[in-house]
């Protein structure tokens, strides 16, 4: 297949370059078999799956893809039609496109276009995806939330996700939208689970190993709640004001990796200067 | 005087209501001796001195107070005037106004006017200030940064500021203009230093112990830098993305305390009932 390494996942916090440099979408083709990949763009989040998928079309072919397909699913009838999982045989990489992660959720959620993913991942098929392409990534995923407001204790709303990577919540837009608050929000509901925010034009790149690389022009933030000593969370009045203490926080831009097994920062200057080396 | 305890500061992340329970505003009034007290109204850092000044005239006496004054310093001159310190002589509270911090620290540092506050605190004099009067508070304020964007490793623009709160950086309009990522910037250019985002139309109460209280609808951020593990702000190329790693963050709605001293939050929920019901 020709593939990079371990490559699983590649979650990407929305508005990537499509334009000048267009680091992560080169970098999808290069970790999926650069001129001989296969890439399915899965178009279901959107309302508008002809021009964005046409869009993404055009892209992958300009960075010089083998093949692209535009597959729109838009019923969970198609998601469970045989003919769906016959047409991804020789694809390298499923990248699912912006819009409402609710959709993707409710449309494949359970399907056998889902299960084939899922399993494939196993076999090196890499699973992409963008804004809510990246929130459905997830076992809970955020669908709606106060941006730009004081954290309050339960208004963030979450739904199950696609279960890509387990753990942790995605959230997108990251500093973009202000949303440092309704992810500690969501973490403060299960300490347990990690909190990664994702900037746009930014993107995490997961392998077998669960651990996270950075690439693009913004940060990651990752929000560890093990650590917190008290929470108000529990208590009733969901639009009351969070109170949460002792979070731990990291902020991580292009280069840097954070190792999801033990929970930690990567920080090896060596290794980061030879990745920048090797994109020269 | 009749104050309440050992109250120093009061420092507002701006918008504090004043049409309908005026919460903040109230306690000003409360702490500062209720009818009893003097307040001088300090328009320095506005445009609009006197549209302001007379805003929160009506508001003072609508609470109760015995006398407002309202002072425009606009001069150096005016503030090193040994008038300026007379008029201070009977007064309980110096309030000052939301603007520029940058007018309050040039017109005001270093002045007679700044001396005299300054000492008066330790006689009990109580100083107060929303939004650009609440930056000026600490030794470093912050006067410029990225808002709604990645955090970047130096582009936050810093000021000495009027130093009534040691070892500490405030924001205000804290989460309502996405500021989490200059203030993460400010901290680990000296981790030493405390961040403090203050929401709008919140509070935090700071006695002579160090202890911040917190009042008002929105919550504070503390941004505890001592545990950083790595960071790469001291390298070149100032708008790059920042790295930082283990820092520690408290989010802490009214009623919850935090100690300057030992750099914990006080959880006490006992206490916190008693405080609201004080209030009923």
């Amino acid at each position: 297949m020709g593939k990079e390494g371990n490559t699983q996942l590649i979650i990407i916090g929305g508005g990537e370059d499509k334009r000048t440099d267009k680091e992560i979408l080169k970098e999808i083709v290069r970790l999926s078999g650069e001129d001989r990949t296969n890439i399915a763009v899965i178009t279901t989040a959107t309302n508008y799956p002809l021009e964005v998928g046409e869009e993404y079309k055009r892209l992958f072919y300009d960075l010089g893809v083998n093949r692209v397909d535009t597959i729109n699913i838009a019923s969970r009838k198609e998601a469970n039609h045989r003919q769906i999982v016959k047409s991804l045989k020789d694809i390298d990489c499923v990248f699912f496109v912006g819009g409402d992660q609710l959709r993707i959720s409710s449309i494949l959620g359970g399907t056998e276009f889902h299960h084939y993913i899922q399993k494939q991942i196993e076999e090196g098929l890499i699973i992409a995806g963008t804004s809510a392409g990246a929130s459905m990534m997830s076992e809970v995923m955020v669908v709606e939330g106060d941006e730009e407001d004081a954290p309050r204790k339960c208004t963030v709303k979450m739904a199950p996700g696609m279960g890509f990577l387990k753990g942790v919540i995605i959230d997108q837009h990251f500093n973009q939208r202000g949303r440092i608050g309704r992810l500690l929000g969501a973490v403060a509901q299960n300490p347990y689970t990690l909190g990664l925010g994702i900037d746009e034009d930014t993107a995490v790149i997961v392998n077998k190993e669960k651990e996270l690389r950075v690439i693009g022009s913004g940060v990651i933030t990752i929000v560890d709640g093990k650590d917190i000593g008290y929470t108000n969370i529990s208590e009733q009045n969901p639009d009351e004001p969070l109170a949460i203490t002792n979070v731990k926080v990291h902020i991580l831009p292009t280069g840097y990796k954070y190792n999801l097994k033990n929970k930690t920062a990567i920080i090896l200057d060596q290794e980061r200067k030879e990745i920048e080396e090797d994109r020269k």
